[in-house]
């Protein structure tokens, strides 16, 4: 057999049965319990890739340890190096799953589990190219690289010294990534930007202990009343983002660019709905969708600090904690922007402690590049539509961080739907998308090696 | 025997034996399941009720129920109300309790144990002064009513209808309650205010669920923000509400009052440390403490909605609410401060949500008034010290609602420290005020009925 689509179609349901096994493993990298756990998701992962006949090896970090493979150097043809994750979101059934998280269950061809659409039906998809082409034995394309992480799900808080420390051994002429989803079902896409984020935390202290608010209260300012001040004064109502200096590099959105985003006719009204909102601060789809990728974002996740259980207690709490973070766009510098937020914590309470998280850096790449070319056709082959072009609101913290350290075009080539539920209860992926995804990156691989069959 | 005094101090050993047992219920209001402990330790007090000569019964509530006793007429002699409670605060060993919080400890002359301060000790001290009557044989000076409720730590909510209802069974010339505590250990005072309270919840929506703050943030309202803009604009950084409205009844304190505080010399640097503060919005002690109690407050005691775990997650949340209360000082008038609250609300946030719960209005007497001068001198002849007068910052609902419905003076006698511990763990009560606790409230009945032995 020489066609590596006919090798890989003859597989699909042996991978299946080793997407199963992958998604056995409870890889949660934020549950310090689970670390054994994501040792053998990395192991089986490891073997999938020697399976695949790549050479493959662990490199430890700090925290999880990422795999590493590659294959020989093909001479006259292109290094791609493959990101992504094995590690996942936590999961308990009583979130709301309707079976055990980490037992693949299929129900009318979607395919249930957590994990399954972020990141381990993609990353095994990619595996699986690779081992058509083996199984094939008509040689690899391309050489191959895989940097397959395991604590993206915690902001990959040790990628930047592991890619500064591997460098070399890194280096490639482009790096594919599948870890995000299409536009809408039968909508594929080709992603050029991500949004980038900074994440922390704002502490405003009150005194030692929470203390009775009728026998207290007066001389003591509120703990929440001063976090609330810090925080209100972050967006004005209409959500423009207030910080002094915030806006000041944001990179305006083209004519161009704005066309195309029309183009996409992008169902205002089916978001809203989706979301349950009677109103949004968006005055129309384009600006739904600019201000969703093009512009950054203040948020507040949760705020702890006194009592919320039930019923009425009148305390003054010792301290309010909100968690905070902003989606940056180009050009946006993350160390500026936490520093503005300092700033402007600093002037309204000057007690206030800032502490900082994960962050990057947003990715945009030019959509009309020569790069993408190969990922159109492939996408047009391998799903027999072609993609149309979108920024991400959201960040993939690796991405900012290999563009800069590898300075190679990185290209994403999402086989996922958005309402996959990555991070929810019932995470799923459709079967079709995984057997298409398969062949949509043999297409791809081939096309970037310059064999395609075309 | 014929003195009331001789014959309480003969019954002391019993008495503490007694409070032992009162403080074996765990007569926790708010909890569902300990109803059938409130309704045994409703039951013990009426039985001890009984003990003391009065004939006793239980007043039905909606919630938890009221114990109600009384004496015959004394002709020429005034009706005297007791009005206290016998539900506790929620207790747990691991809030960091030393021992079990409804076993009553004794240590060092302290008596430990839930409830034993608020307000299991000083109820039956009033119910033992009774109970010396009886046994001295010379019968009551005055007309006992005693009215013990059930659900005080839940704020009253029953009581209105209650005292309603019952309103010709409670007729009384005066009205004598002790459930606070003295201004320090050795000070005993008189309490002539209290604040008044509202307590209430602020909601802001926000999309149906949870959402992701990278694909969907920008034209989405947070519901933190949005409620930290309303939360934000109800104080001043100098701690001054700016509630539209909110502060135009409030009744100054004249030149008087202003010397008396004065004259208490009120240790601000001892305050300031015991809540571990390093500044506060006080100027000295005298502006310290007309704040705690003669100026309203608006506090925050916690806010929901969105993650509060370990970790960063990024969402934006579907909702954060927050728990609010105001203490109210005299000519504040509850309704209208909740109207004010809610049109600021609606103000900021047209489609937030209030909610109400507990409330009530302050207290304030003269002073200066005759109606005191019996306790002034029941805490001299029981305590050998002449009280102070002082106000509270805290709130009894009942104090407001019983002035209101019944017309008459309310007199507080405070026997407990004001580190007894009230709502917190390890809550203690000094066994020497509980019996010379019981001594003063014989003076006191005395005093009241003209027939003390000065």
């Amino acid at each position: 057999m020489t066609d590596p689509i006919a090798a890989a179609r003859q597989s699909f349901a042996a991978d299946l049965e080793d997407l199963r096994r992958f998604v056995r493993f409870p890889s949660v990298s934020a549950d310090p319990a689970r670390k054994t756990d994501v040792q053998a998701c990395r192991d089986f992962l490891v073997a999938q890739l020697r399976d695949a006949g790549l050479s493959a090896e662990v490199w430890s970090t700090r925290g999880q340890d990422s795999v590493y493979a590659e294959s020989p150097v093909v001479p006259g043809k292109p290094t791609v190096l493959v990101y992504g994750h094995y590690d996942v979101q936590p999961a308990a059934r009583e979130d709301g799953w309707e079976g055990d998280p980490f037992t693949l269950a299929e129900r009318d061809g979607l395919l249930v589990g957590r994990g399954v659409s972020d990141d381990k039906a993609p990353v095994l998809a990619l595996v699986k190219a690779v081992a058509a082409f083996t199984r094939s034995g008509i040689g690899f394309p391309v050489r191959f690289k895989f940097l397959i992480e395991g604590e993206e799900e915690t902001g990959s808080p040790n990628l930047d010294a592991l890619v500064s420390e591997r460098l070399e051994r890194l280096r490639a002429d482009l790096v594919a990534i599948s870890d995000s989803s299409w536009i809408a079902d039968g909508k594929p896409c080709l992603v050029y930007g991500l949004r980038g984020l900074v994440y922390g935390y704002v502490r405003v202290r009150g005194p030692k202990v929470d203390v009775h608010s009728g026998h207290h209260g007066g001389p003591l300012a509120n703990p929440h009343i001063e976090l609330a001040r810090i925080l209100a004064a972050t967006r004005a109502p209409n959500g423009k983002i207030k910080i002094p200096g915030f806006l000041d590099r944001v990179r305006p959105v083209g004519a161009a660019e704005k066309k195309r985003i029309r183009a996409l006719r992008y169902d205002l009204a089916a978001w809203k709905k989706e979301l349950g909102l009677e109103k949004t601060l968006a005055k129309n789809a384009l600006d739904c969708l600019l201000q969703r990728w093009a512009l950054p974002t203040f948020e507040v996740h949760g705020i702890t600090g006194g009592y919320t259980g039930p019923g009425s207690k009148t305390i003054i709490p010792s301290h309010a904690e909100a968690k905070v973070s902003m989606r940056l766009v180009p050009d946006q510098d993350p160390d500026e922007i936490r520093r503005l937020f300092e700033e402007h914590v600093k002037r309204l309470s000057p007690d206030a402690e800032v502490r900082w998280e994960v962050g990057g850096p947003a990715f945009l790449t030019d959509p009309e590049g020569p790069h993408l070319e190969a990922a159109r056709r492939a996408f047009l082959d391998g799903f027999g539509v072609k993609p149309c072009l979108v920024r991400e609101g959201g960040s993939i913290p690796a991405v900012g961080l290999l563009s800069k350290k590898l300075g190679v075009p990185i290209v994403l080539l999402p086989i996922g739907l958005p309402d996959d539920g990555a991070h929810s209860p019932n995470e799923k992926f459709s079967r079709e998308h995984f057997e298409k995804g398969i062949e949509m990156f043999v297409h791809y691989f081939r096309i970037v090696g310059g064999t395609s069959a075309a």
